[in-house]
This record gives structure tokens, C-alpha cells and sequence, in this order.
């Protein structure tokens, strides 16, 4: 697993690197200097993020909260101290761990785990909830198509949907892709 | 918000009850005795649950586990130490916080923001996937009514959906509750 620590302070990094080291990881970068640093993350391309603010002002956390979503990948956060504002707003950020007042060499692991799993938790869920939602628009697009091809060529429901799924066969495409088609012929044929 | 702390320990409970109060939360209660446990809480019906656990038996980890999973509240769990599998089964029981090592009363208030904060996030994004779930059964059904209709009646599939909306409309039903409807009556004039 490769770990990058994004840390402008060297007392504060030294703790999170003890604690990985401690923890068995060794793939450890730490990134010091904030900018370009989403660029400078992707060129690492972790598989963890963990950055430590000590006291950010509003909108160096704001610009984290950016990389958060950016990264798509587990992101923790620590900071020395938070209003439940700045709180609210990581979570919406997608920031997996955000530790508050709580910087410890021991916790590193632990943060890290719970980081990681979180992180997959809620992936899953976006997952799932992104496949419900195409399913739902690729049912109403084969609806409309299908509708569509009954009008124009005079077919009943059951034959227009046979007429999509043997052109779809012999295309070696979707129904879908085929209904999308039909839509946007029907809009140059009008 | 009503709060409600799990302890045995009088000792570690004075300490979340001290963050809690110098928070400002003044509706806190305490639950010292595990037995019946979610009877308990369901009692007290509180807005977030605060569990800790020191140093739980992986029996004891997992009766807690099942209250998270149980209650639908936020839940914040303080335990002394943790393996990585702990740490995947508190997400997958839907812990909003786990705090390994942590418990410090300045930390409570920030903890707790967490924990609601967390809670709410993925409670949303549940109930968002139901919802295109539930959208996609609908849909299932109103389709399948609407060809039991068409070949029963020689209906246009226009026709067909015109005659279940219509057939709503009258009896102040939903059509996904006339489809339902439609094939329950199918199925026993087979």
C-alpha cells in the first residue's frame, strides 16, 4: 500500500511516519511544499492520503476539502482543533478519518484501517446507488425507443422490442445502444 | 439532542459526561447495566448513543455491533485497542465514529459533530439507492400489468396504460398499485 502524507510541518510528519513505520508500511512519501499539490499527488498516485493541518485557516482547509474530492481515494485528516461547521464540511468532502485533537504515533494504524474501510463503505454504496440510477434511465430510453418504433412502423409492444434485441444481436450492441439510436433518428427523421 | 451513554465504567462515563456538559448537551443519560441493553435504549429513544467499551471481549464487541445496527441512530464507539477486523465489522454495522485509544473529553464535542455529521451523510445515500430501488420494482410492475393487460384486452400498449391510469385516477390509487393489483387478478383467473 502506498501511503503519501501531505505535511508542512517536519516535527508533526515524523510522528505519522513513525506510526506507519511502526505499523509495517513502508511506501511512504511525504509531500512538504502545498503547491501544485493535487498535481503532485496524482504523479505519486497513493492509495491513501493522509494530511495533517495542525490549525489551517478557512481556506487552506477549504482547498483540502478540494482535494478530497478530487482524489477518489482515502483521505484522513488531522487537525488540532474544528467547529462542527468545518466538520459537516468534511464529511461532505468525502473525507473518510477526520481527526480532531488527535495526532498520536499509536492511533496511526488504527486511523488508517478505519480510513480505508470507511472509505470502501461508502464507495460501494455511490456504487450501487450510480448502477440503480443508469438502470433506471436505460429502462425509460428503451421505453421511449420502443414507443417510438410501435408508432412508425405500426408494430405491437411485443414485436417492436423483438425488433430492437434481434438488431441489437445482429450489431453485437446494447438495447440500449440501439434505443438510443432509434431516439436520435427519430429527431433527424422529423 | 438527547444522549445517551453505554459504560460499565464509572470512571471512563465521568469523562464523557464531562466533555458532553462542558459541550453544552445537558440531556444525557447513562446505561451502567448491558443486560437488556436495547430495550434500554429504545426506552430512552435518544438522538445519538455513545458507546464505550475499554477493553471488550470480541463477544461483547459484537453484541454492540448488533445495538448499531439495530437502533438506526448515530453511534459513536470508544474502545482501548482494535485489530483491523474490528475496525471493517464497526463500518459494517454502520458505527458512525470509532475511536481507538482516543477518549479525551476536550475530543467529545468534535467526536460527536462526527458522528451526527457521518450518519447523516450515509443515511441519505441509503435512502436515496431505496428510493431508485423501489423505482426500478415499479417500473418492473407497471411494465408486466400493462402486457397482461394488452393481451388479455387486445389493447395498444397506449391503451393499456391509458386504461391503469385512468383506473387509478378513479379509485385514488397509485397505477403501481393497480398494476399490482393486475397481476394478483391475473394469477387467479389463470
Amino acid at each position: 500500500m502506498k501511503i503519501v502524507i501531505v505535511d508542512e510541518s517536519p516535527v508533526r510528519a515524523a510522528i505519522l511516519e513513525d506510526g506507519l513505520r511502526e505499523a509495517g508500511f513502508t511506501n511512504v512519501e511525504r509531500i512538504a511544499e502545498m503547491r501544485s499539490l493535487l498535481a503532485r499527488i496524482y504523479a505519486i498516485d497513493p492509495d491513501v492520503i493522509l494530511i495533517d493541518l495542525e490549525n489551517p485557516s478557512r481556506d487552506i482547509l477549504e482547498q483540502m476539502f478540494q482535494v478530497s474530492r478530487a482524489v477518489r481515494r482515502p483521505v484522513a485528516m488531522f487537525v488540532d482543533q474544528s467547529d462542527a461547521a468545518s466538520i459537516q464540511a468534511s464529511v461532505d468532502a468525502g473525507v473518510s478519518a477526520y481527526i480532531v485533537d488527535g495526532l498520536k504515533k499509536e492511533r496511526i494504524k488504527s486511523i488508517l484501517d478505519l480510513c480505508v474501510s470507511r472509505f470502501n463503505a461508502f464507495s460501494r454504496l455511490q456504487d450501487e446507488l450510480a448502477r440503480a440510477k443508469s438502470e433506471i434511465e436505460e429502462r425509460k430510453t428503451i421505453d421511449r425507443a420502443k414507443g417510438l418504433l410501435m408508432k412508425a412502423k405500426n408494430l405491437s409492444e411485443e414485436d417492436a422490442y423483438r425488433l430492437m434485441r434481434s438488431t441489437a444481436m445482429r450489431e453485437k450492441k446494447k438495447i440500449f445502444e440501439i434505443a438510443q439510436a432509434i431516439i436520435t433518428a427519430s429527431e433527424l427523421f422529423k
